[in-house]
């Protein structure tokens, strides 16, 4: 993997990393877990979806093993973001969370989707990789407050969003893009594509389970 | 391992597979999961199991990246699979899926068992590694949608077949047998002992732990 | 690593295994898990942090597959211990194991965190390694029986000891002592303060959420 193409994958990695530790950060003082609780489903939250990408793809060392400053910050920040918490802040601050998330969904999908491919990864198995890297973390965090994961019952485009930006960067790179702008590419079309899901509120099919 | 041996655990994978895949798929719907819900907890159910066996053997590439016809199959299934589904249908189809749940338990069992003793487990591991492959996407499946895992808490004989089976592969190997007989006869032998299991509704003792 | 380093290792982490392994016995006993659920959740209690901590460091065999007689004790005790277990012995029971759980704490700590060190990893990685070992193996226990972890949500000093305890263990060993002096000082410093913070009921700050 190119110099360049490094360095960008880990600075916005590392944007995303703050992005879903602060969703962490909120579930866990939502539900009341205790300050190590929140240190903790911050953690899991931020570093759960690239660290599972990493063991699966038997890929090391891990994003936070090799970036230990991004470590301290979801520490500092799980520990410092439940004092400035009020309970009448926690719905507004969910809803303002949707904007940096839907950056760490574009982010965290094209960045993982990439390193799948750099990886010797096939197209199919690297955009499930960018969701995994994508997804898994919110999966962990809802699972820990005892809750049906959002990611698969909300109805909104999330998950399929993430799937369709990887194929993205996978397409462009095919295209013969430099990977870092294809990863560059793919992770703003899937910014843009959640904010616009968000803004018209665009939601998946309801099952007719119930109407036959 | 020889080639014949590899292409019956990979076929006897597949079968098991898309049986483990259609149970998740049922309790996604069941829970009235999304679209992308039911594809994420099929495929989780599907792959969990081996996935899991193969980080804990240190062993790749993963059968789903191996075999990626399967990975379209199981997303195809959880695509149309619901489509098909009314609320009327959900108890019958769980009671039918009881059997094929049953021939994805059995080859589950005696293929995870053998690749473990392939990759150098001793009996004891690799039989628990032929449970965990049988076994964890269940889990995974019903931890998603929230309930105590059904294979821990139903008093059916379930994991435990696994494990009988397990050390029935490993004894028939043990005994000089060629693996790929030991497997066929093993995930055989587990299939009916889960079959009878359900027909004559063999159930685990009950704790005596409010009588006393 | 050193023969008797390693010795003390493996002997330490069995006396945390143990106990470890009864708290996942009573927890599922607890939840009326059926025989098969008590040992699945036992063993997961038992050997999942330190599966997960050589996961992560990509370490292995794993500590049960390479000291088998662990796994065998981890059966027998979830099948005989529910056997003994009344009703009205849970509660005190559950009180009682409070003082090997503390062990198991220390020893889980200080030797993760070591095991860590003895891979290259770097203080904060051992120490986060250290906890993992000590409070994955509780986390899964009450994902599994279907209840928000308590090492996350019981505002006790646990998972935090277990933090400063790794601490101790590197710090020591860059002061120059022996590992192996370094880990059974630290366990031995992490198992009493984890009994201070029980016997004086020591508690993490609540958090002033409803209070503006």
């Amino acid at each position: 993997m190119s110099e360049p193409l490094i360095l960008v994958l880990v600075v916005l990695e590392g944007i995303g990393v703050l992005a879903f530790a602060a969703s962490g950060v909120l579930a866990g003082a939502t539900k009341r877990l205790d300050v190590v609780g929140v240190a903790v489903i911050a953690f899991l939250t931020a570093f759960g979806g690239g660290t599972l990408r990493d063991v699966l793809l038997d890929r090391g060392p891990f994003f936070w093993v090799a970036n230990e400053g991004w470590v301290w910050a979801v520490l500092a920040l799980a520990i410092v973001g439940p004092v400035f918490l009020r309970s009448q802040h926690i719905e507004p601050t969910a809803k303002a969370m949707q904007w940096p998330d839907a950056v760490g969904l574009g982010l965290f999908a094209a960045s993982g989707t990439q390193i799948a491919l750099e990886s010797g990864a096939t197209p199919l198995v690297a955009t499930l990789m960018g969701v995994v890297t994508a997804a898994f973390g919110g999966i962990i965090r809802d699972i820990l407050v005892n809750e049906i994961p959002w990611v698969v019952s909300s109805y909104q485009l999330y998950a399929v969003i993430a799937f369709a930006g990887g194929w993205l960067v996978w397409g462009l790179g095919a295209l013969g893009m430099a990977p870092v702008f294809a990863v560059a590419l793919g992770a703003i079309a899937t910014i843009l594509l959640r904010v616009l899901a968000i803004v018209f509120n665009w939601r998946l099919p309801q099952w007719r389970l119930g109407s036959a």
